[in-house]
């Protein structure tokens, strides 16, 4: 019965990062490698509050029960009112509540691509979204924020097949922790425009930023060009995973009325919705704690960022660069060519017991061999410091 | 930018189910609609406590955080009890936690089918599963459980595409409440042998039998023919949606191992992991009440069940049929020739405040227009005597 069902899923590289994830348990290791949140930062007093509220007598009947696939509506209230916050006007009908921006990512993938279409991605860019794409098998081309290639560069690139879509993260992305300037984000709008595609904005870190003036988001920027948002062809996917909880799966997509109900139909035909109780719990958590939360995370991470760079200063080799993000969760490091960044792990797990994520994984294209990620936000300094210079013992062995 | 994403989403019809469940709220209705547990019968309190732990001291940081796609171990082998109390042998690793029982069907299209591909489901059969299989562009065929088709007439009807799976609820299932015999059961595992295409079991009602003996699950007989779970074709889907909360999103697939380890990678790419805090609470309460809970499920739905029929027997004028389900949650009805069951559902809710689901939705060839279903699972006894002599009033004006 294999050859029945090894299609789709089988063209999935087995992911790097959820394979390391079972590695983070072990001790005396220090991992840089999961891009998760410190799990002693999540505001877990708030979420028992929170919890304790939606199974009170009032909500317990509703926070127990099936609920519509858009989400629950006050949670989207709640949403309107931040994407104002960061320069989008839209109304609820414009939000569904997804388990997770990747959810999103992955309704994205169902909606746009059809076999053989293309999709342009970051190189390197989230390891999860080119999985998510994967499953529609569609082409990736490498999409230029720099403005280096031309709209007719792309379409001779795809050959007539149909391009769908750019997928970005515009701000401290995954993995290399760069943001798109916005003379950088007007002129992926005018490549969008040219070549008739969708932008998909993924947002997932953008109210982590730990300094730097904000940059408003593409889909603002469009916004600010078209009016309206019904006018716009910018996608936002956004997430709590970052600020509040990953372990409750509730994220967002913001988009034009059209798009937002063929996804609700998606999502409908996918998993019924989104738990009623995990949607509830954080919009009073969201309510009540994020405007104090946030700024919190901001400085506890900032500093880690800030440990992580001047270990770098110290401890690295000649012939190694780095990103300096301004938020966000990870530091990218090009190693001197001819090192390998798996090689580097392996060794780094044997010898100085040190984790993190080789490059190579964020490349559609399997370059990218002599990068890697560190994540900074799981680690306090002392612990930060203590693993860049085991990464610097291992690098100069 | 429209006709970019008018592909998969728009061959689904919007679902009149979910359409419906927006009336559900409305004062002096009496909705025997949506096929949902009744709220009272939460267990509401021992989920209260399984959250106060999961975000206690010990737990909060683990409830909160990132997990793996398989699911919370915990609970996995707690299944692997509960499917060893209904005849499945099999160890954690044949068992993937999904978000509900709906997010199983969705995979399971995305893993067999290819778009022209035929499954086999029953007429009628559960709307969310042909909206889940519909994403995947497949040709749907009648499935027979009576015997009444052989392999060849199957093949014949596939005219060259491949048949890729049966799909069917064999307990009291969605919308007819019918169970198949162990007969039937048989039957289709020698027809599944026959064609080589794989049996999708949806478990979903599985635990709500009021009366008769218990028949074993299409994937227990299989193991009783092949002796290894990793022997069979079946793929059995279940839920806690109707024994604890449908509002938790937490079900599960138990299949062979190569099977469920593509859905793993399926489940990665598509959402990481169902909520890791819904598992925890779920395993929590699953350990402690499942046993006592669902008893007195079965006995308050039960008793709904036999006024229904009671009031049926009553209040139907001549020519109207109707099954007689031994657990589950729906009665269907057949209405005279030339009854339209969309018409009738427009004048009850007009005339008479009555709502229940007209039963053509649940056709993939949109036959079956003079039926309809009835849930009794969410209205009191008296509720449902006066909704039945309503329905008879309707019927004979």
């Amino acid at each position: 019965m294999d050859q029945l069902y090894a299609t789709r899923a089988s063209r999935m590289k087995a992911s790097e990062i959820r394979e390391l994830l079972k590695l983070l348990g072990e001790p005396g290791i220090i991992s840089f490698a999961g891009g998760i949140p410190d799990p002693n930062l999540f505001p877990a007093e708030a979420f028992a509050e929170a919890f304790q509220n939606a199974l009170g007598p009032d909500q317990q009947a509703q926070a127990l029960q099936y609920s519509v696939s858009e989400g629950y509506a006050p949670l989207r209230h709640w949403l309107v009112g931040y994407m104002r916050g960061i320069g989008v006007e839209c109304d609820i009908d414009n939000i569904l509540i997804t388990s997770g921006s990747q959810q999103a990512l992955d309704y994205l993938g169902k909606l746009f691509l059809s076999p053989g279409d293309t999709a342009l991605v970051g190189w390197p860019t989230y390891l999860g979204a080119l999985n998510a794409f994967d499953a529609y098998e569609p082409r990736f081309d490498q999409l230029s924020v720099n403005g280096n290639r031309g709209a007719a560069e792309y379409r001779e690139a795809a050959d007539g097949s149909p391009i769908k879509f750019a997928y970005l993260s515009a701000d401290f992305a995954n993995p290399t922790g760069e943001t798109v300037d916005l003379r950088g984000r007007e002129a992926l709008l005018d490549l969008a425009e040219e070549l008739d595609c969708a932008v998909i904005e993924d947002g997932a870190y953008q109210a982590l930023r730990y300094d730097g003036d904000p940059i408003p988001p593409i889909m603002a920027l469009e916004q600010a060009r078209k009016g309206s948002i019904e006018n716009c062809r910018t996608i936002y996917c956004g997430s709590f995973s970052k600020t509040l909880s990953p372990g409750l799966r509730v994220g967002w997509v913001v988009g034009a009325k059209p798009v937002i109900s063929q996804m609700v139909l998606l999502k409908q035909a996918a998993d019924l919705h989104s738990s009623t109780i995990n949607q509830m719990a954080v919009y009073q958590v969201a309510r009540d704690c994020f405007e104090n939360h946030v700024p919190m995370l901001r400085r506890t991470y900032a500093a880690r960022r800030d440990a992580m760079l001047e270990a770098l200063a110290q401890h690295m080799p000649d012939g190694v660069e780095w990103t300096r993000p301004e938020g966000g969760m990870f530091i990218w490091v090009t190693l001197p060519k001819g090192v390998n960044g798996a090689d580097l792990l392996a060794r780094a797990l044997e010898t100085v017991k040190l984790a993190f994520v080789p490059g190579q994984a964020f490349f559609p294209d399997d370059t990218g061999a002599n990068t890697i990620r560190l994540s900074f936000s799981n680690s306090d300094e002392d612990t930060i410091r203590e693993g860049i210079r085991r990464l610097g013992e291992v690098l100069r062995a």
